[in-house]
C-alpha cells in the first residue's frame, strides 16, 4: 500500500476512535489529522467534508461487522445457538475494548443514530440500512428456528427488530455504566422476546 | 415570576429543544441564548458553564418525567396494567412531539448516554441515577405483578432493566426511522420479558 493510502486508513482510524470516545459533532477535522499524524491538506484529498468522513468511518465498521455477523449466524450450529454466540461475542467484543481504553464505547451505529440521526439525511439512511440488514439476519436465523420449533413468534421481523432493539438498549447502559456486566442476561432476554424453547445444546452454548 | 426567573426559564427551554434536536455538542452559548431571545450576559448569571445548564436540563426534564411515571406506575389499577400504561404514554408523548416538530426527539436521557456519557462525569453520574431510579420504579411493579402471579421473573430487578433497556432501544429505532409506529410492539415484548401471564383486564388495557 503506497503512503497516500496508509494516510487515508489513518485518518478514518483516528476518526473511528476519536468518534466512539468523543462522538461526532465535537470533532474538528484538525484534531483528527493531528491524532492520525496526517497533515491537514491530506484530509480534504480524501474526504470533501466532515460528513463524508463520518459516512467512510460508518462503512468501515459495517464492513467489518457484518463480515463478523455473517459468519456467526450463517455457520452450520442449531439457529438459536448462532444468536446465542452473536450475543455472547457482542459482549465479549466491548469487554475487550474497555481491557483496552478504559471504557465502554458502545454500538458505534447506536452513538451515531441518537447524536447524527436529526441532522444529516446522508447519515441517517445509511445508519437505517445497517440496521434494516442486521434485523434481516437476525430474521433469517429466528425463521430457521421457528421452523425446528424452537421459537414461538407469530411475525418474525417484528421479533428480530426487537432482539436488535434489546441489544442496542442494553449496550446503551453498558456504556453509560461503563460495565459490560450489563449484557450478561442478553440471551435469555432474547429467549424470552422469541418466546424460546431451546434445545438443550443452545442452552448449553455449545 | 420576575424577569431574571423568566430568563433562566426560556434558557432551559430553548436548550431542551435544541438538545433534543441537534444533541449537545453541536450547540454554542451565543445560538441557545438566541433561540432563548436572552442577552448573552444572561446565560453567566444563571448558568456556570454549558455543562451545568446541560445538567438543569436534565434534571427540569427528569422532574417532569418522574411526576409523569410516579402517577403512571403508582395508581390503584392492576400492576401489568399500570406498566402498559407507561409505555403507551411513553409512544403517545413521541407521536405529539413529532406531529408538533416534524420529527422524533426521542429519550433525551438515552441520547445525552450516548453522546456525553464518556465526557462528563458530571452528566453520566446524573443520567445512572435517573436510569437507577427508572429501574426502582419499574422494579417495584414487577414485585407487585409477581406476587400477583402474574409474571415470572426470577429476579425483578434485572427483569426491569430488560424493560427500561427494551423502552430505549426501540425509542432509538422510532427516532432513527422517525417513525414512532416502532413503539407499538414494547408492551408485547415487556410483557415476554417478564415472562407474563397477564389478567385479562391488562391484556385489554381496561
Amino acid at each position: 500500500m503506497g503512503r497516500t493510502s496508509d494516510a487515508r486508513e489513518k485518518i478514518l482510524g483516528a476518526a473511528q476512535s476519536l468518534i466512539e470516545l468523543r462522538g461526532y459533532s465535537a470533532l474538528g477535522v484538525a484534531e483528527i489529522c493531528k491524532a492520525a499524524g496526517v497533515p491537514k491538506g491530506s484530509f480534504y484529498y480524501f474526504f470533501e467534508s466532515k460528513e463524508a468522513l463520518a459516512l467512510a468511518v460508518i462503512d468501515e465498521h459495517w464492513t467489518g461487522q457484518r463480515a463478523a455477523w455473517t459468519r456467526i449466524l450463517t455457520g452450520d450450529a442449531p439457529p438459536l445457538q448462532r444468536l446465542r454466540r452473536l450475543l455472547e461475542e457482542t459482549e465479549a467484543e466491548q469487554r475487550v475494548g474497555k481491557q483496552s481504553c478504559g471504557t465502554v464505547s458502545g454500538c458505534l451505529f447506536g452513538n451515531l443514530s441518537l447524536e447524527l440521526s436529526n441532522q444529516t439525511e446522508a447519515i441517517r439512511s445509511r445508519l437505517q440500512q445497517i440496521f434494516d440488514a442486521q434485523v434481516d439476519m437476525v430474521d433469517a436465523v429466528v425463521v430457521e428456528a421457528r421452523q425446528r420449533g424452537e421459537v414461538a413468534v407469530a411475525d418474525t421481523r417484528e421479533a428480530a427488530r426487537s432482539v436488535v432493539a434489546q441489544l442496542e438498549g442494553q449496550v446503551m447502559f453498558a456504556k453509560l455504566y461503563n460495565n459490560t456486566d450489563r449484557l450478561g442476561p442478553l440471551w435469555p432476554n432474547c429467549l424470552a422476546l422469541l418466546g424460546g424453547r431451546p434445545t438443550q445444546e443452545a442452552v448449553a452454548g455449545v
